[in-house]
C-alpha cells in the first residue's frame, strides 16, 4: 500500500524542519567543540565549523536514523562528527596550496584569519575529534554497531573517498581529455562519501536493518551526484556574492565540470533524473518518516548557493 | 616476590626482539595500506609509511598487549594505526607552512616528492584510514574495547593532544620567557601522546585490567617526555646525516629547548630521572613480558638517531 501512495506528501512544510534541525545541530556542534586551552586552535575549528554551512550531512544523518525509527540522541554525535569533517575538508582545499580559496560561506578562509600552519592542524584536529565525538558520547547504541559506523565513516573519508576525488580533481586539471566517466569517479568521490557516511551512519546508529542501511546507501550516492552536478551548474550561473564563495573558479581552475562537458540544459535535465531514481528508492518506507528526505533531495536539487 | 626482582633482566636480548618486531610491523603496513587506485594517493601514502622508521609506537603498542596477556593478532591493526598517524604529523609538520623540512628519515619529505597538495591529502588519508583500520581489521577483541581504544587514540591526536602541542610550539617560536612548564607543555603534548595511546591501547585491546591500563599510561607519560628532551640533546649535538633529517632546526627556528634552558648536562641528568620513573612502574608486572618495555625505555633514553 505505501508503495503506491505519492512520496511527495504536500502536507510536509520543509523550511520550519530545517530551521529547528539547523539549530539543533548548531547547538550540538556549540557544545561538541567549546572554547577551551589551547585558545587558538579551538578558535580557528570554531570559526569554520560555526560558520553557518547548510549542514546537509548531520540532517541527512538525522533523517535517515528516524526513517529507521531510531532516536536523535543515538546518531547526534555522529551526525555533528560529519559536519566536522567535511568543515575539515573544506578548511584544507581552500588552503593556498589547494584550491587556494579567500572566501568561503561570505567569510574569509581559516588560513586568511589564522595563518596556513594553523588551519593544517584545525583541519587535522577536526578530523580526530569526529572520531573520538563518535566513540565517546555516541549513547544507546551497542558498541558493534558503533564500530560498524565508525569503520564506514573513515572509509569515506580516506584514499577510496573524499581523498580519492580530491587527488584525481587536481590531476585533472587542464586536462582536455576528459570524458564523462572519469568526471563522474571525481563527482562521486568528492561528494558522495559523506553524504553516503551520513545516510548509512543514521540508519546503523538508529537500529536499522541491513537492507534498509543499503537502500539508503544507494539513495545517498544518487543524491551526492546531484549535489555536486549542481555544484557545478552553480558556479557557472551565479556570482561570488549570491554563492558566498568565489565563483567561476572552476572555470578559472580550467576544471572539467557537467555544464562544460554536456552543457546547462543537458546538466539541468540529468538533475532532474538523479533526483527521480533517488525518490524511487524511499519508496517502501512510512511516507511520513521519508518526507523530509524526499524533500532534502529536492532542496539539494533545486538550491540557489 | 616479582616487586623484589630487579627488572633490568640481563637475559633480554633486545636487538633481535626489535629487528623481528619491525620487520612484523613494516610487513602489516606493507599488507594495511596496498598499491591501487588512484595510485597516485596511495604511492604518497606508502612513501612516507614505509620510509623506514624506528617503529617505537606499534612495537610499543605489541608490547603492551603481551605484558597484560593478550596476543600480537589483537592489536596489530592498532599497532599500524598508530605508525599512520605519527606518519600523517610527519608529513604536515615538514610541510612549508609548517617546519619546511626537505629531509626526513633520510630522504626528501612527502611534499618535495608529491607536491603540498598531494602532501596534505595524503596526510588526511592516513589519519583517516587509522581509524577505519581499525575498526574493520581488529579481531579477538570485544566491540566495547575497540570503541574505547578508538576513543583513546582520537584524543590523544586532536586539539587536546598532537595538534595542542604544535599549535603552542608554533606560537612559542621566538618568545624569550618561556619557562619549563610551558616547555613541558609543549613536550608533554607534542610526543608523549601518541606513545600513551600505543601503551594503553595495547592494554585494552589486549584485555588488559583497568589498573593495568592506568599504570601503562604513566609510563608511558614518562617515556613520552623523555623521548621529546632526547630529540632536543640529538638536535644540537648530531649532524643532519647522523640523523637522517635536519639537524640544529631548533637553532634555528628560535625554537626554546631543554638544552637551551638548563644545559646539556642537567638535562641529560633529567633523561636519567624520566627513565628510572618509568622503570618503577614496571614493578609489579611477570618480570619476563616487562623486559621488552624496559629496553625499549633505555633504547629511548640513548637512542643516537
Amino acid at each position: 500500500m505505501e508503495e503506491e501512495q505519492d512520496p511527495q506528501l504536500p502536507s510536509f512544510d520543509f523550511k520550519p524542519f530545517m530551521v529547528h534541525k539547523v539549530n539543533a545541530v548548531n547547538q550540538a556542534l556549540d557544545s561538541a567543540v567549546p572554547l577551551r586551552d589551547p585558545v587558538k586552535i579551538h578558535e580557528a575549528m570554531r570559526y569554520s565549523l560555526l560558520a553557518g554551512g547548510k549542514r546537509v550531512r548531520p540532517i541527512l544523518c538525522l533523517a535517515a536514523c528516524d526513517l529507521v525509527g531510531g532516536k536523535e540522541s543515538m546518531v547526534m554525535p555522529a551526525a555533528c562528527a560529519l559536519e566536522m569533517i567535511h568543515t575539515m575538508s573544506l578548511v584544507h582545499d581552500d588552503l593556498p596550496c589547494m584550491d587556494n580559496d579567500d572566501l568561503r560561506r561570505g567569510k574569509p578562509t581559516n588560513h586568511k584569519i589564522y595563518g596556513e600552519d594553523i588551519a593544517v592542524l584545525a583541519g587535522d584536529a577536526l578530523l580526530a575529534f569526529s572520531f573520538e565525538h563518535i566513540a565517546v558520547s555516541t549513547v544507546g547504541v551497542t558498541p558493534d554497531r558503533i564500530v560498524r559506523a565508525i569503520g564506514e565513516l573513515a572509509k569515506s573519508i580516506g584514499a577510496e573517498g573524499l581523498a580519492a576525488g580530491q587527488v584525481v580533481d587536481i590531476s585533472s586539471e587542464g586536462l582536455t581529455n576528459v570524458g564523462l566517466d572519469h568526471l563522474e569517479f571525481i563527482h562521486v568521490h568528492k561528494t558522495a562519501p559523506l553524504l553516503e557516511a551520513a545516510a548509512i551512519l543514521g540508519a546503523i546508529l538508529g537500529g536499522g536493518r541491513d537492507e534498509d542501511v543499503e537502500k539508503l546507501r544507494k539513495f545517498a550516492r544518487n543524491i551526492g551526484l546531484l549535489f555536486q552536478v549542481v555544484d557545478d551548474i552553480l558556479d557557472v550561473t551565479k556570482s561570488s556574492k549570491e554563492l558566498g564563495k568565489t565563483a567561476g573558479k572552476d572555470l578559472v581552475a580550467d576544471k572539467v565540470t557537467y555544464p562544460k562537458l554536456m552543457g546547462i540544459n543537458k546538466s539541468k535535465e540529468f538533475v532532474e533524473k538523479l533526483k527521480s531514481d533517488a525518490l524511487e528508492l524511499l519508496q517502501g518506507f512510512d511516507p511520513e518518516k521519508s518526507a523530509p528526505l524526499i524533500a532534502l533531495a529536492n532542496y539539494i536539487a533545486y538550491r540557489q548557493n
